[in-house]
């Protein structure tokens, strides 16, 4: 009997794994998540049609998950990977070939964590697959990689930009690129001039301006460092702060920053935890909490106000991830805070959404309102697989 | 005969001094610009309702300037300075002793440049005119002091806010003040409620969201290197670009930083001005010229909306500073920015406005417009003329 022809996706983290497989009808056979790797507590999840088992590893890596998920992984096609960085070389999904492999390595800087997680797993894929199955790395990056100039451009001197490809790259990229095309199959009448802000609020944060699907800003920049709020990152900062405290506090530049994208955030200003669940418990009983949640809200909506503009008004508001799937009340109170250009949500169906599965979407605004508030539970590894599917012409 | 009271006002920048006294009707004498100094072109203008004089000092400082104005300075009887900077500590205009002097002198870190040519003017008034004659500092800072905690918080550690006074404390306050007042004074129907963005574009830009005269943020923060494109300053960037650098182009946190504040900005991506004059002729012949305009544009654009966004609404949009008040093309881009919201500039208006003097509001928006338009040119040294008179109950 011939095996099923499957799609296999391999979402790196720096401490988690998250694998699925796909059919070529694009329908999800199962997924797998191994969390805190490296950890005691390392478990492996495995999620499909015929309910959720857990396991705990020996060993925990991609290939225990390999060989968990064996007996339903069919014949393997392809072999998509998750890439953080691509870099200003890497526009679009792109097939692994040893040169390509060379040049990705070229970009550990700009991604450490990351894209050298990915690169261990690209190698693990080859090892356990061998070389017949066709790998592509698909880029967080990609969707960002043409926005204009005027918005990806730092205003640093010319020949620093050059030497150093500096500029914003965006990230989350494979998300915001998915819940467009989710918005833009749901929802009728969508076109090249339909103007969407797409908040994609997690651990990490990032929000995009998109025009009929293509970015045209987006509030992470040349790392994952600058922007919104985020469980554990400053967003934005005024650069000289990062000065002051290497002369101030006596840190060389890698800590200060280390300590800006790890304990700063959520954490940081509540000095209580990164779980934006925890602090909205907290919210009335501590002051600290209360700012944190208060300043995740206020830099939201700034930065939605500024891509609205930028956009020159919006049709819809599509929230994902963690907190943009869970956190009701955030989403209220972004969606209160463009009340006055005639967007408004409605109370009790925002209050409703809850487990959404992943590729759903759902109303949350009131039928007058002036644009469309959606929530949108993001599916990247369903994104990575059209991906290559796409690529291999399947 | 009795000598006319007077104010005298010193403006001590890191390369130029703007001295000017009023009569206590709050009308002015006449204004003392003392350039380059410390060049060989230092150069000192004194402009009053008798005409301009110019003369080259030998020695190019404040007490040159007191003795070339004194046959009309009449009786000063007290002396405002410009102080960038009040840290945390100084919130409002504040009169001149000996403990306030050992106070400022703690702050010199936070704007080491300007805060010690302030410091060294009061200590030259004190030597040229004693110490009968009351001395005060007007704070750039001050109308920022009590921007809510979630708008003038980074969202960095707790504790490293606390021990180094870190937060927003905003720049150009004095003109943004200014701005508000000239406007309030000017248009009818100006209530609690009235909400206002004021854009200070000179060779620092800032821009400011205020409500009913109090400002709610600004997009200068914690020094004047975040915010907007401004001449020779960046304005925003990723933080992780000042590490990326210090490793990369192995140079030290105040190195990078210095590129940032000095090298950067209109100069850094055009490669050719940091002027705008300039960049604007060559706005069709070279591209680098052309992206740093419409960068800074576009920033601003960015900053507009979200500051509409955060006062859920604007009445009007007040420009000013060299940019602001001269340049009718980038008032008319920017406010285009907005025209989607109804906001609409009066093009034939708007480029007639030229050489305004000083306090000068003019309106340049047509007459349905949802949001008024105006050019302000702005007038430190009368507001600052007017704080100390008020401090002083005369």
């Amino acid at each position: 009997m011939a095996l099923l022809k499957t799609l296999l996706v391999v979402n790196s983290g720096s401490s988690s794994l998250k694998v699925s497989l796909f059919n070529l009808e694009q329908r999800r056979i199962l997924d797998a998540h191994l969390k805190d790797i490296g950890s005691k507590k390392a478990a492996l999840t495995i999620t499909s049609s015929k309910g959720t088992k857990e396991s705990t590893p020996e060993k925990a890596d991609l290939r225990f998950v390999l060989d968990t998920i064996s007996p339903e992984s069919g014949e393997i096609v392809a072999i998509g990977h998750r890439f953080v960085h691509g870099g200003d070389r890497f526009q679009s999904t792109t097939k692994i070939t040893p040169k390509v492999i060379a040049e990705l390595k070229k970009l550990v800087d700009l991604a450490p964590l990351h894209n050298e997680a990915c690169l261990n797993g690209i190698e693990e894929c080859r090892e356990y697959f061998g070389n017949k199955v066709e790998q592509f790395a698909v880029f967080d990056t990609a969707f960002f990689s043409d926005i204009p100039a005027y918005a990806s451009q730092y205003a640093i001197p010319q020949e620093i930009t050059a030497k150093y490809h500096i500029k914003r790259y965006g990230f989350h990229g494979i998300s915001h690129a998915y819940l467009w095309h989710t918005y833009q199959e749901h929802v009728l009448d969508v076109t090249e001039s339909s103007r969407v802000v797409t908040l994609h609020l997690g651990n990490g944060c990032s929000m995009a301006a998109i025009r009929g699907g293509k970015a045209l800003d987006t509030s992470m920049g040349f790392t994952p460092a600058e922007g919104l709020v985020m469980a554990t990152r400053a967003g934005d900062i005024d650069s000289a702060i990062l000065e002051y405290l290497c002369i101030h506090d006596d840190k060389s530049p890698s800590e200060v920053l280390h300590t800006l994208n790890f304990k700063s955030g959520l954490l940081g200003v509540s000095n209580e935890s990164s779980s934006m669940e925890t602090l909205l418990k907290q919210y009335d009983k501590k002051p600290a909490c209360r700012l944190a949640v208060d300043m995740f809200v206020y830099r939201a909506v700034k930065y939605l106000g500024g891509y609205i503009a930028v956009l020159g008004g919006v049709d819809a508001l599509l929230f994902s991830g963690g907190i943009g799937e869970n956190a009701a009340i955030i989403r209220q109170r972004i969606v209160d805070g463009v009340q006055w250009l005639g967007i408004k949500i409605d109370v009790q169906m925002n209050t409703q959404v809850k487990g959404l599965t992943p590729g759903t979407i759902q109303r949350i605004h009131v039928p007058n309102s002036k644009a469309g508030v959606f929530v949108v539970a993001t599916d990247e590894n369903m994104f990575i697989a059209n991906e290559i599917q796409a690529a291999l012409h399947l």
